[in-house]
């Protein structure tokens, strides 16, 4: 696989080296004029007629199929739409709908806050008993047990890296009688996954990570083909009904997946992560991870060799690692700033966390020794403890 | 008010009499240039910076208090996020937990169908005897009573344009205890609406049809400042939080509004959304609603003269009828399907209707006497009574 043509894709600004593909990918240099044809040719032309000659409405599903391929999901049983919370939610709600008389949302505290802020949304939403339980990470297996009825994990910790095993985990609930829902906000475009292969019940996700849609691209649910015509989809807006366009009274879910669309789908957003999605185009996941794993591990070693001040975060083997490297530091924030200021963007996490994201469609390892020099020479020299370093954004 | 320099703001295809800006308004010629700054010389040179440096996070807001003017929301009370059938979701669920104790939502039967899906959704997830109860539109008032929880209504019939009376209806409602949720879709940039002066509860709504948003752009959301310390989002995503980026595993709601955040905000989107809404600078709703009544009439007066095969499905009395005009006919597909080959765009509305929207931004008394001119000759010619015109399309 020669990712130096996949890098050719993409927009990367001078003099920066962008470790926080795994926040926000960079720009495809495809996207600009998809958006601008949206716009034009499109929005601007066919007004209204878009929906139909423009394909429009088809969208969403054709994007949800090209991000199944990378998935190792089934043909026609990923949707893409909403956010990443509102598919968390979809899918919480549909799973527990299909485990009756279990209330139990058994998830992890290394999970992404907005998971579980979901999950107790609905938890108390339900009333009735139902409830959220975290345990550590390391402690999930443990904890699986019959009064559970969907097990929620994120499958790569944002801060860490640390990898779940999707396919262990989803037979052990399975073994308990527990539907399962994964998010792969951090796998899907990272990591191999196979939805299929590991027997997944609901997967959700983000496109603005490794897939490089955009601020605020769309997120993608699936659903499991058995699940497909049993799921409900609880937020049953119109674009999920089978007959949109009839206007009933009664809502009759659309067959499959599409009835976990709820809205009227944002086009503009889905034809910059169209694009986005083009630069996968013959793109294997077991290259880009094999890739992956390669710049993760040198960027550690690098690291660890020049910087005695860090301590790593992510697991050292690198098949329970996910794209990700994060380092340990009691001043986190002002050396990820300082790093910022001299072109390597990678990000903070609370408490004390350095966050490096590695994407071989576009970083190589030139970019992973530079960074690791550039954050040595910050560390030797001190350099982050100065004034506009410590200051606060609204945003980390 | 000079409806001449507004019409300068919109791109309008030549040939194109567009009388669909309530289902899609038309692409406001900043948008193109404004989308491509976002990619380019933010998402492009920024990237995931351009959360603090382009402002981005604060995006849904700014665009919020620039849509409360239109609404007569008080200011800092509106949030743009997600599509209508969630935002009408979040202001049901908060809604009914402010009336603990009642399980009734009460809706009419001409509200727009995804609204009465997400109540039943709403209602068949809560169970224990919630339910959604709906009368005709004309039976509203009489249906008020001590049980009912929640009023659900859509302002501006999308059918037919028949408005309820807001402040009326709010009143009667609150006589009740009952709190109101008013949906806003064919009424923001349509009409006069004061929320504040009604004393409306929560309000939902659009910005892709009056306001010009484009195909997708994000709904929006108005809480009373009553309500606004009390309301609870139910969609509970980490971008309500009070403080996101402390990733805490408690969710405790943002101050006010920006509760009702749920997940990463579509900036893309909101940049179209952003550059539409220039277009409203220096308008006032009140010289728009004169324009638009004096257009609606004219086009009523122009049929009524020269289509003796169309019945008026909208209210002939213009000060209960919204920025819209609809006819009945036995065969409105064809006619509507032929009328938009002749360049005359509005839409079909199953089963009979042809709905033709008026907007004075950008269309004026020579594009209303010239469509009716056009329809006129289609069905004293039997022109729509051809094959092509009969044929169905997905989208209607």
């Amino acid at each position: 696989m020669d990712f130096a043509k996949t890098k050719e894709l993409f927009h990367l600004p001078e003099g920066v080296i962008y470790l926080d593909g795994n926040s926000l990918g960079p720009l495809p240099k495809a996207a600009a004029g998809r958006v601008a044809q949206t716009l034009e040719a499109e929005w601007g032309e066919m007004l209204i007629k878009g929906w139909n000659d423009a394909g429009w409405m088809a969208l969403p599903g054709r994007i949800g199929d090209r991000i199944g391929r990378l998935i190792g999901a089934e043909s026609g049983h990923v949707m893409t739409g909403d956010t990443l919370s509102i598919k968390v939610w979809q899918a919480l709600a549909a799973a527990l709908a299909l485990n009756p008389g279990r209330k139990v949302i058994l998830s992890d505290t290394g999970n992404f806050p907005s998971d579980i802020y979901m999950a107790e949304g609905l938890t108390t939403l339900l009333g009735q008993g139902y409830e959220v339980r975290t345990v550590a990470p390391e402690d999930v297996a443990g904890a699986l047990s019959g009064d559970i009825a969907v097990l929620m994990l994120t499958e790569v910790d944002y801060r860490t890296g640390r990898m779940h095993d999707m396919a262990a985990l989803t037979k052990a609930a399975h073994a308990h009688g527990i539907v399962t829902v994964w998010d792969l906000a951090h796998s899907a475009g990272a990591i191999e996954v196979d939805l299929a292969g590991a027997g997944a019940d609901f997967a959700v996700g983000c496109t603005y990570k490794y897939l490089n849609g955009g601020p605020g691209a769309p997120a993608f649910i699936y659903v499991a083909p058995r699940h497909a015509e049993a799921a409900k989809p609880a937020l049953s807006g119109w674009l999920g009904h089978e007959a949109p366009f009839a206007f009933d009274l009664d809502y009759r879910p659309a067959p499959g997946v599409a009835r976990m669309r709820v809205g009227t789908p944002p086009i503009v957003q889905l034809a910059a992560l169209e694009a986005a999605m083009d630069a996968w185009d013959g793109v294997e996941m077991a290259d880009v991870r094999a890739a992956s794993m390669r710049l993760t591990d040198l960027f550690i070693a690098e690291v660890e060799a020049s910087c005695p001040t860090l301590t790593l975060a992510s697991p050292r083997d690198a098949t329970r690692r996910g794209s990700q490297v994060s380092f340990h530091h009691p001043h986190g924030y002002a050396v990820m700033q300082a790093l910022i200021a001299r072109g390597v963007i990678g990000d903070f996490r609370a408490p004390d966390i350095l966050r490096f994201g590695f994407t071989p469609l576009y970083i190589g390892e030139q970019e992973v020794r530079a960074a690791a020099a550039i954050l040595a020479d910050i560390l030797a020299t001190g350099a982050w403890d100065a004034p506009q370093f410590h200051a606060r954004k609204a945003v980390t």
